[in-house]
């Protein structure tokens, strides 16, 4: 191929799409599609949507299984990297891979093209850390503070002493539940969707609610996508 | 006000703004321009930029010289507080606000409008740290591992032990220059825009290029946006 897009989607809204992002998608030749397993495909008919509003002419769609992520991470990786080889030395021209959120974040697809030393460019996206953010008008930071980004499985691990504002991603095994100290949570799911959920206030007051919630949607739609800020 | 609308427009290229950006900016009565010191026009100019490329029917501006920043932090808050509040009673009809970048980082506004308790609705834009990551091509975690984004100020003071990936906002003192032990940068400076300058390197092998690159760029525009990441 020419070279590849990774246009980064935005995480949730489909107006969270960026004008350079709209301008490089009708410069693509190819879409390259990774089908995740089948609670996921509200998030493969949200790119297809994506594609079909803001792309003015027919284009080619290919569509993958993206394997399902066992223990062994870097098996994976290497599993998904040779998928891609396999998708890229079929087709020509430019390629885009529709990327959730923001690239940078929490994604595999920069990795791949690394490893394959394809040509590449990356378009930012809306993160749904911008997201929750937004929909909680929140500022992130306090005054000269920083902020933490990081995943449930490190806030299960203990988060560091000083940190104060912190952003919680890939948490699939609740781990708000179990921190100690007073903290305030600003929990959001589905994020700029029409499910999107926000739950917020003290996280002894508010995190069972956001458990049950949590259960409950999870079961309705098949799979759970949220963030949320802790601050201490 | 009917309300108010925080616009995040990115932080740097107008084709960052959003979809849902370009309706909002179609929605508005009138756009509040917060003018900074003569050296930061070229932001200003920018955000009028970003109204006549996308706003397609004419506009009420009005322009407010904002106050620069002292030593009291929280005297100037309130002095803008009451500057914007003044701007606010004499309007009617949806207001905005463009802000730079993404509201959620670094940014005064949405604490401003807490402060006067108007109704207002925040509309997220790509980050610097999104742009970033897109323009070096950066994943910004590694696997499962934590982001901190922080300033020079914090940097200065001495980093966590544990901090390994690190995005630094607002470092008008360098403090990369000042620290320890084995990292990586990956610098960018007047991201997004036609200015643009990407640097990056083992932090003891390429930080003299920045200091003076970053000197000269100043002193040929009169004022320097510029982030980094950090990688130990
Ligand atoms: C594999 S990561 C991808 C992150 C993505 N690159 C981004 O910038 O948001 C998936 C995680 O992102 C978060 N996430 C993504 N979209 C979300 C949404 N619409 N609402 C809430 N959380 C979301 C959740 O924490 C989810 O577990
Ligand atoms: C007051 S903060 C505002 C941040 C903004 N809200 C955002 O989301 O990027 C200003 C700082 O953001 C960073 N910044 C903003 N725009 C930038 C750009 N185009 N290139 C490099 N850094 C930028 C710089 O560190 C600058 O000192």
């Amino acid at each position: 191929m020419e070279k590849v897009l990774l246009i980064g989607i935005g995480a949730g809204d489909p107006e969270y799409v960026t004008v350079q992002a709209v301008n490089a998608l009708n410069t693509v030749d190819v879409f390259f599609v990774l089908e995740k397993a089948a609670e996921q495909e509200d998030l493969v008919a949200l790119r297809r949507e994506i594609v079909e509003r803001y792309v003015h002419e027919p284009v080619r769609m290919v569509a993958a299984a993206d394997p399902p992520r066992g223990r062994d991470v870097e098996a994976w990786r290497a599993e998904r990297a040779r998928l891609v080889s396999g998708l890229l030395a079929e087709e020509t021209g430019v390629g885009a891979f529709l990327v959730w959120g923001d690239p940078s974040l929490y994604d595999g697809m920069i990795d791949i093209l690394e490893r394959l030393g394809v040509a590449y460019e990356v378009i930012p996206g809306i993160s749904a850390v911008s997201a929750l953010a937004a929909r909680h008008r929140l500022v992130l930071n306090r005054v000269a503070g920083d902020v933490l980004v990081t995943t449930g499985r490190r806030v299960a691990a203990g988060l560091p002493d000083d940190a104060r504002d912190v952003v919680v991603m890939l948490d699939s095994k609740l781990a708000f539940t179990a921190l100690d100290g007073e903290w305030e949570i600003y929990w959001g799911a589905y994020l700029g969707t029409p499910d999107e959920i926000l739950i917020s206030g003290r996280l002894s007051e508010v995190a069972d609610e956001i458990v049950r919630v949590r259960a409950e949607a999870r079961t309705r739609k098949g799979w759970m996508f949220d963030t949320y800020l802790l601050r201490r």
